[in-house]
């Protein structure tokens, strides 16, 4: 399958040092974007041929918008740009020695390389949790996501077995961060506002909602406030919150919890926890918790000279943050503008600045009209909440067209209370859920 | 695999006929909508939730439209009906002696049957072609496109050898219907406008376009003024046109003409051909050409009593129409709408009527501001007929979501040139293409 033996031919002039960003996220492009002009050849490697908005993952799980309002094709985020080479290729290693990277699709040089592969779940070493559940962490899992709770429905819908029909319409969902907070909150609103439109016959008894969080409250990241309103919108929408609840394991119908409680449930969303994405190569020495790779102020990877790491996948540890910057999309984004500063100062043969972080607050929505905003020493819950949650969500999605369609995606669906088309484009065959 | 044991509990009183439709098809979705309130109960199955509006495949499959733009959630089309129920399930086999259908998800019992399950591709008994083409017969094959000739994009921006670049670029099209003409008038229109900004560094000479047609016109439905305007208008966008031209076989690369002739192509459209798409178990003796099923006037299938077929998959002959119906949307159209009103007059005790096909007239679009249409004595072609063309497909298209999307995709099309995000979410990966 490696195809070490043929190079990635590329038209870039070898003049200029060839830069090589691992990974199209909000790190990477940020990067590549402020390197327009600069006296190196960017060249940007990514398994897909689109950069993702992660933020709304949720709401193409929950059939709220397509995939392709989310995302944005790499080649034309940089029409025009002279030193810009795009490569869709996997990348398999990294071989720093020989300042090269292993790819399905041949091998690549580079002068210098900036790993911005982002995180993937962590299920913690819980096996069989890894094998039933799914994450939320590309557009793949989110759109399996949806065709494997829209078959279950269908399934439920013409079974006779009151039991089978609550195991397949209930869904479990672990880990009370953003990510987990949201799906939860738009999946209470398809269970009250579409599911008695669309199967008026299942009872609404049926489909149950479960958040399970490990820790004390929910969003711990966020404010007591911002925790306390989540909980209790949740609540009022129908969500079942378990607090200080782990789980043990799953088997595709059962949650297994801590003190032998179990649910059941035919689909299981795992929030819980992220970790590094790295290819391999990088020495074991710099990896540090979560499989995040170590770096220096300056986004160097410990121990390598010509490497970076910027984003989710970067460990960057300063006073204010002992373990580790937030896996956020406003650090990715200062990291990777950052860098590009540093690197040109790097060729100008100037110093190096450290990063700082600027931290502009957080924010989470429930649903409809709800949410929660901490910014700075100002907390915001319900409508205005929700009124800038969707104005920052809208801006930071990249496209013109991009933004009109989430906007009437959203539009219709605040006036109608109904969902956008809720396809199953491809079934979701998983040995376990047959 | 085949659940033979399980019945499918569906809510029905059946103190009425149960009426069992296969395929949410235009036939399909038109019979059941006209039999609202009528004395008898609707089941709906299909292998998607989902109704799909073919005429525009060729779009998904060239990154004008996403899926979702095309298709509609069967559930929420039939919202609010009280003797309507859907089923999502593959139907695998017919038993007309105990009245069941057998399908993936349990078997079913009918009083009466309406076979609408369409038609798919037909290679002709090419076997190589089979396994290497794609056809355009349903949105899986439309997205399956749409992903191998990105793919095949993206590598050839990677390779230094020239021959590979040609060969993986390269598109053709067989078949020169409306499918055949209508994907290479995109295709061209991607080459044109959208490859030069997103792939700077293949150049213009790269990605031939060929469109193959047997026979000694495009359109041979339509008027000889509309196939001499298509064919001079796909040249002058730059495709090049083979007309009485056979395609023998092809194995991933080559295609083999009659008469030792050969193209080099890493894609192969296959739209030459359909045929009727039937379950088993309806007698051979029942079947015409084209492997579709004879039916008489009444759209009743030959030899059963309560078993019907309409759309593309009947095979009813009339004077006018020797050979069959065309398989269009307007005919399956009128058969469903037609056929309602018959099951109502056999419920009733009444006289059946013939179907009376009223053909409209027929439409193709070859690019921005280029279609022709033929409309009884009246012969369209250019500015005027794409103007009928968009907007008989605009109002056509279910869903008033659904055609704000589809309006301003085409509107921001119109205006850039631009096409859609053109996403590969998932890889088409075939050991042939490899």
């Amino acid at each position: 399958m490696i195809q070490t033996s043929k190079e990635i031919w590329l038209p870039d002039n070898r003049t200029q040092p060839r830069l090589v960003i691992i990974g199209a996220g909000f790190a990477g492009i940020e990067l590549a974007k402020k390197l327009k002009n600069a006296p190196v050849n960017v060249v940007l490697v990514d398994q897909n041929n689109f950069h993702q908005f992660p933020p709304l993952f949720y709401q193409v799980a929950t059939s709220g918008l397509e995939p392709d309002a989310i995302s944005f094709p790499v080649r034309k985020l940089f029409k025009g740009y002279r030193n810009f080479f795009f490569v869709m290729a996997e990348v398999q290693h990294i071989d720093s020695q020989q300042q090269q990277l292993i790819t399905d699709g041949g091998y690549l040089s580079y002068d210098y390389l900036v790993i911005a592969t982002g995180s993937v779940t962590n299920f913690y070493g819980l096996q069989e949790v890894a094998t039933h559940a799914i994450g939320l962490k590309s557009l793949k899992e989110a759109i399996d996501l949806r065709s494997l709770i829209l078959e279950n429905l269908e399934k439920a819908a013409i079974t006779a077995d009151e039991q089978e029909r609550h195991l397949l319409t209930n869904v479990a969902i672990v880990g009370g961060g953003p990510a987990g907070v949201e799906m939860a909150g738009a999946l209470a609103e398809y269970k009250n506002y579409v599911l008695p439109k669309d199967y008026p016959y299942l009872c609404d008894a049926t489909m149950a909602v479960y958040l399970i969080e490990a820790g004390e409250r929910l969003l711990p990241a966020m404010s007591a406030a911002a925790s306390a309103a989540t909980l209790r919108d949740l609540r009022r929408m129908g969500v079942t919150v378990l607090l200080q609840t782990q789980v043990k394991s799953y088997d595709g119908k059962t949650v297994y919890l801590a003190g032998n409680r179990t649910l059941a449930a035919a689909t299981l969303v795992w929030t819980a926890g992220v970790k590094g994405a790295c290819p391999s190569g990088i020495k074991e020495e710099a990896y540090a918790t979560a499989r995040r790779i170590k770096v220096d102020q300056y986004s160097r990877v410990s121990g390598y000279r010509n490497i970076f790491a910027i984003g989710d996948v970067a460990g960057m540890i300063s006073e204010r943050y002992p373990f580790g910057h937030p896996m956020v999309a406003p650090v990715a984004i200062q990291q990777g503008h950052h860098l590009a500063a540093n690197l040109q100062r790097l060729l100008a043969g100037e110093e190096l600045k450290p990063f700082v972080y600027r931290d502009k607050g957080a924010l989470a929505t429930i649903g409809k009209k709800r949410a929660v905003a901490d910014l700075g020493r100002w907390h915001f819950k319900g409508f205005f909440a929700w009124i800038i949650w969707s104005t920052v969500h809208l801006l930071s999605i990249i496209g013109f067209r991009n933004k009109i369609v989430v906007g009437i995606n959203w539009l219709i669906s605040y006036l109608t209370y109904d969902k956008a088309n809720r396809l199953i484009i491809r079934r979701y065959r998983n040995a376990n859920t047959k």
